[in-house]
């Protein structure tokens, strides 16, 4: 019976090392620099979370003096995150963690020319996530990040972490979203 | 040892089981009826599924004479789906499923004075996911479909599948991505 036993707790073993690998390594936080003030580095991990909503974003850019900005935009949030908004419970517990994903807003003609033929008359343009542009976390701990209603905040570019002036905004900017624990982004209904 | 046996199945059980509790029901189809020709009904946990891409579309609306059309749109995919596209194989193994999540794009006044205030000069405008237009699913039996380049499709609005015209235009409007194993939507890079 032992080997019995033991075949039953290595598949146990094998199951739950699924459900890790599944799941991705959603709190794991790389090797590279932490982003200042906060001290978060790049989440691996985090293209594996679920979809909360998604954005556009247009005007101009910050970093480019008069270059236009348009951007494609996701909010993924971990399943702490997730759980809270489908059950609209706040704040949101430690562990919650979302990730907003940007990018530029590209174009195919190729495409556009199926959708004319598809469905001629209508004027129909598609736009989609082209380069990768940076990826922003919140990650809530309320006692860690007191100070900033609970949360840390990160922004990394190419795996790198945005200067300390770019975080101090971080939280300031945050402050109109309060009332929803300071995350801006609502969930988006299933169709 | 019997008892240390069965604790080890048991365990190896609940970890299964949990696996499938937290992939949602991704094969699962609900009770409702099914889309016409490809006979697919609503898949039920989709919005649990992994994020492919997201896109704009604007123009006409087709059900609208002269409405405006302004969607935000997501794509999803199963487990099949996703593997596939990050290993850049085609065409994709059936089993794989894709969710194209529409809605209309809206925006927040507020949300915009929280951007105007957080970046000054720069006419920063945002733009989300409002309430739910339809989702459309892409079903991949490279048997069951061999007509339409193995592909099932399905149209569904408020959990309803949409008329059996609608359904005709799937496959020919998929016509000129044949190259992209008929999926239009490329893998949005991780940021």
């Amino acid at each position: 019976m032992r080997r019995i036993a033991l075949v039953g707790v290595g598949v146990a073993v094998a199951a739950v090392a699924g459900v890790a690998v599944y799941m991705g390594s959603a709190s794991g936080q790389s090797n590279g620099d932490a982003a200042p003030i906060y001290g978060i580095k790049y989440l691996e991990g985090y293209r594996d979370w679920r979809l909360i909503s998604i954005k556009q974003l247009t005007g101009k850019q910050l970093t480019v003096a008069g270059g236009e900005l348009k951007q494609l935009r996701a909010q993924l949030g971990n399943d702490l995150a997730i759980m809270a908004l489908r059950d609209g419970t706040l704040p949101f517990p430690d562990g919650a963690m979302i990730a907003a994903l940007h990018w530029n807003e590209v174009s195919s003609d190729a495409d556009n020319q199926a959708l004319a033929a598809g469905f001629p008359g209508l004027g129909l343009k598609s736009s989609f996530a082209g380069d990768a542009v940076n990826v922003q976390f919140m990650v809530k701990d309320s006692k860690k990040y007191a100070a900033s209603g609970g949360w840390g905040f990160a922004d990394f570019t190419n795996g790198k972490p945005g200067s300390e002036a770019l975080h101090e905004k971080c939280f300031p900017c945050h402050q109109p979203a309060k009332d929803r624990d300071y995350v801006f982004t609502r969930y988006a209904p299933t169709p």
